[in-house]
């Protein structure tokens, strides 16, 4: 349990301790499990190099520590180390000079997001395939007490604890990442605010996932969803072909006004749409950092508004809406 | 367990006795629930006359024994018992000359699937969501081996031995009702053929539902899938709002395009649309046997090609498809 | 679970029908380990010459068909299979002709124990740690409806099955072998008689023993328990050291007097000692159809009173007692 | 899970760590079902005065604070609170100049114990019925980093959490109590030293019960092992009748010379035999703190050497074995 053993600390001590039950045992098993490259990135991290910085930065670039206070050597080898973590999406990061120009602008869509949510102070928050974890420190940079991360991939894991292994202490200890899914998290209504940012069309059963999410509410408490929609009417679903964007596990896109209404079947109100954006290829794009196929690359060169399979391009709808 | 003593012996004794050690325990633990009105029903089970014939039809109306095999009396009690387990939706059937007119005539949708068929003999089958169980019969009639019906309506389980204590012990042994979701099955890919009729359209994950019914299928087995569909191109999925046809659970109504394109994602072969029907008031209405609400009260009295909500009113559709 | 079919479907169609929801899921998890030499066994089972009488005897010899019933190659064949099957240890039997001279004449011990069982008619008899099932044939030569035993020994479960093989049908379906343990039956109280014969010593706690055997009787019916005894008073237990007549696993040594108090404190009633007897060379030894070591090695040569180790050679008592 | 939030904390931050993942879950369940009283036991708590002291003694009088430190009518209510969780067993403590006169002169025990323990320095160790933790304190004393004591007894866990609500947080924190038996800790090998002080006389099966304990030591840990004895030699187990000194669940009093056998068979080494005691009347009688009967009601009062039922008056063995 050692991995996760500041995580169970901030369960134990704050409101979420009767997780500790449910999650401990999980945590116990999903260690003695092999997942694949896993301790090969674990070894990448325990040869990070050992620098320190009471300077960091939870803005637009998520950073800590400056150019000084690392020397090229240094920071060359934190170079070689991180991008035995690659692929890395979501971004970006500022590591002692050293920049990490992600797939993902990720702070793109946080400022979309951010205006809307009101005061986070003193909130537990709840990021629902939280990826590298890049929007956990804007969480706590919005003033939410303790920002928890699920999501299955390890990979992301590891990258989340590169970075919060650089944070100083005070922050490092309100950021956390579990490698759990929405479904094995107790159903306790822990949660002030819940975000689920790019996961929905990629589940098999959207309103059972948007049960799940409800499940993770305090009553009052906030929902921000974000995922690909499509155009029509409040009845309109889009279910694309094998592949969307050349992606295999793309299953529904709704329209605004259908997921409005799925929303509200779910047993959530004061649904509004907070934004609506295409998404172009200057926000998701190859870096160094993500050398595989990126947006232009799911595009029709020709018709910049369709995907490669000829569907209408990525559009993609924030939502926020309260449990009832 | 001497509930099901008869089936989990035909479990036993035939190709799905690997069934047994998933569907014992459960059986056993629903047993020991309680259901409502279920212990009632029984009784009027056990109060049923006794009476005995080896005339029987598998046929339009599934009967047994005619009208000189009982007294005026044992029929006028047979009606008063039969009555108190109303509502009696699949339909018809007949008993010594009393005949159940139920809210479906579904030897109807039965006319418009058995020609397609093939032929089902020595084949184990399964009926997922089967009520009262009419259609088991039908698939013996047309062939099979042994057909399995599962539904978790306790009503509808009590329908079904009503009928079966009637049935020559040669026939009755070869329909099986448990009172079990399809989700509970083990998944051994052990039929021949899947019926699933009428169901889809109430489940909150169709796609996962259409997993689940290929896992009941042999390699090479076919599904009968019928539910309610809506017009558009392949792409496209129609969401009702809070009621349909005055339905609270409704939720997916795929075009046949996207349903067929389900079917495909999930793994199924030689996807066939083999009919299409707009359901009419002469096929499900109100009878002596079913006294609530049904179709016309759920069709807009001016426009009958709209439900009361004003969408579509409902139109089915009949696939056929194989486990590839 | 077509190894134990014949064995469920007794379960089914009797009194021990609520049985069937706890065991096949056990028997169907036994079935996928893997059992060391268990699918070698199986095969020489599978190898052994097609054999029929009508003739056999549940008496001293328990026996099937006769010397005319067998050609000279065909008895020799069914010997050497058989003697893959060693060593044979309960007994004796004999086969067309065949004489299975096993280690134990246990036709001894039932001769102790028949005078007093009472009535067999029309019961449901358990027998824990049944070996080669020997004693099983014999309670149904008593009368018993239907004769279970229970033992984890594979070996003993294949010559059980080999025996079986041979008898007429309407006997072989009253007795049955399933690998199980005490401790994993349903504690419901089901048996008229229950029999336990040389385990209460091997076990490291003879009172939760008593106690699991007293959870299958029916209130009123007779345990048959049999172990070796220490002398001494009524609180005297004996613990031999790390060997008792070379066996390894051999705990606790009541006096008389100590189990029949234990009996007493597990909820039995009407407690009788039956019978006490030293075991003999004659009684225990070895033969051509267990060529291991017997009683003769266990013994010491000059005191034939005592063991090799020097503790009082076995002795055996036999209790009879009542579930209260 | 706040009432054990301290000692999950410790568990987390310790070298128990793995613990965890099958504790929490435990007390989890545990602190959902309903104990009888313990809920008013817990309301009792609450209520005890909020008295502060650094000083403390861990010695033969467990003692926090002074008599100055409270006054007269706090020292009231405390006692007066303090007696509505009677009876008090293992003692002796004092708080505040309130004297808790157990029935157990807990001290004397520990006076035999203690110069044999070897120095606990840094050490893990377990206290396996620990009834009210008076050991626990004990062993800090000796030097235990951390004093785990395990206990099912509600009413136990209240009069420890009473005691320890008064220590200095420093020593507090390194004392525990968790209501849970030995056979549902993990079989870890945890503790440096693990203590069993009257228990296993209580055991259906001693055998089992020194494997458990077993398990819970580390590699060349030791075993603290106190119980009832019989006189004879390393063969006899003496079992009382249905009562012994008016207790109704004693089971099996070894000789010493069986006991150590036992713990040889079990996979103990360096076996000895510390200390053999009679109990007194003076080591255990009532008090005002514990007002049911004591041994001198429990000893014929014309044979002091005798218990009322005719047995050999209680001797009490400590032996010290550690894991081969």
């Amino acid at each position: 349990m050692s991995l996760f053993r500041d995580d169970l600390q901030a369960l134990l001590n704050g409101p979420l301790h009767p997780w500790l039950a449910h999650v401990a045992p999980q945590l116990a098993s999903w260690q003695q499990q092999p997942h694949g490259d896993f301790k090969r990135w674990q070894r990448v991290l325990a040869q990070l190099p050992a620098l320190k910085s009471d300077t960091y930065q939870l803005g637009d670039t998520v950073s800590v520590g400056n150019i000084e206070q690392a020397s090229d050597s240094q920071r060359a080898q934190l170079q070689g180390l991180l991008k035995q973590l690659m692929p890395w999406r979501k971004g970006p990061f500022e590591l002692f000079g050293l920049h990490i120009d992600t797939e993902w602008r990720s702070d793109w869509k946080w400022q979309r997001i951010a205006p809307h949510l009101g005061d986070l102070s003193g909130q537990q928050v709840l990021d629902v395939g939280c990826g590298s974890g890049y929007h956990l420190w804007r969480m706590l940079e919005s003033g939410a007490d303790h920002a928890w991360g699920i999501d299955p991939g390890e990979l992301f894991l590891t990258q989340f604890q590169a970075i919060r292994s650089y944070m100083p202490a005070a922050i490092a200890k309100r950021a956390h990442f579990f490698p759990l899914g929405v479904e094995h998290l107790p159903t306790q209504n822990n949660f002030d605010t819940v975000f689920s940012m790019g996961v929905l069309y990629h589940r098999r059963s959207p309103i059972d996932f948007l049960y799940q999410l409800r499940h993770q509410l305090k009553r009052g408490g906030q929902l921000v969803l974000e995922t690909i929609i499509s155009e029509g009417d409040e009845h309109h679903v889009f279910m694309p072909g094998e592949r969307y964007a050349k992606m295999r596990n793309v299953w529904y896109l709704p329209s605004t006004g259908a997921l409005s209404h799925w929303l509200k079947r779910c047993g959530f109100s004061e649904i509004e749409l907070l934004d609506v954006s295409t998404t172009t290829t200057d926000e998701q794009r190859r870096t160094p950092w993500m050398e595989n196929e990126s947006l232009a690359d799911f595009i029709d060169p020709n018709r910049p508004n369709l995907t490669i399979e000829g569907y209408a391009a990525p559009r993609r709808a924030v939502f926020r809406a309260r449990r009832a």
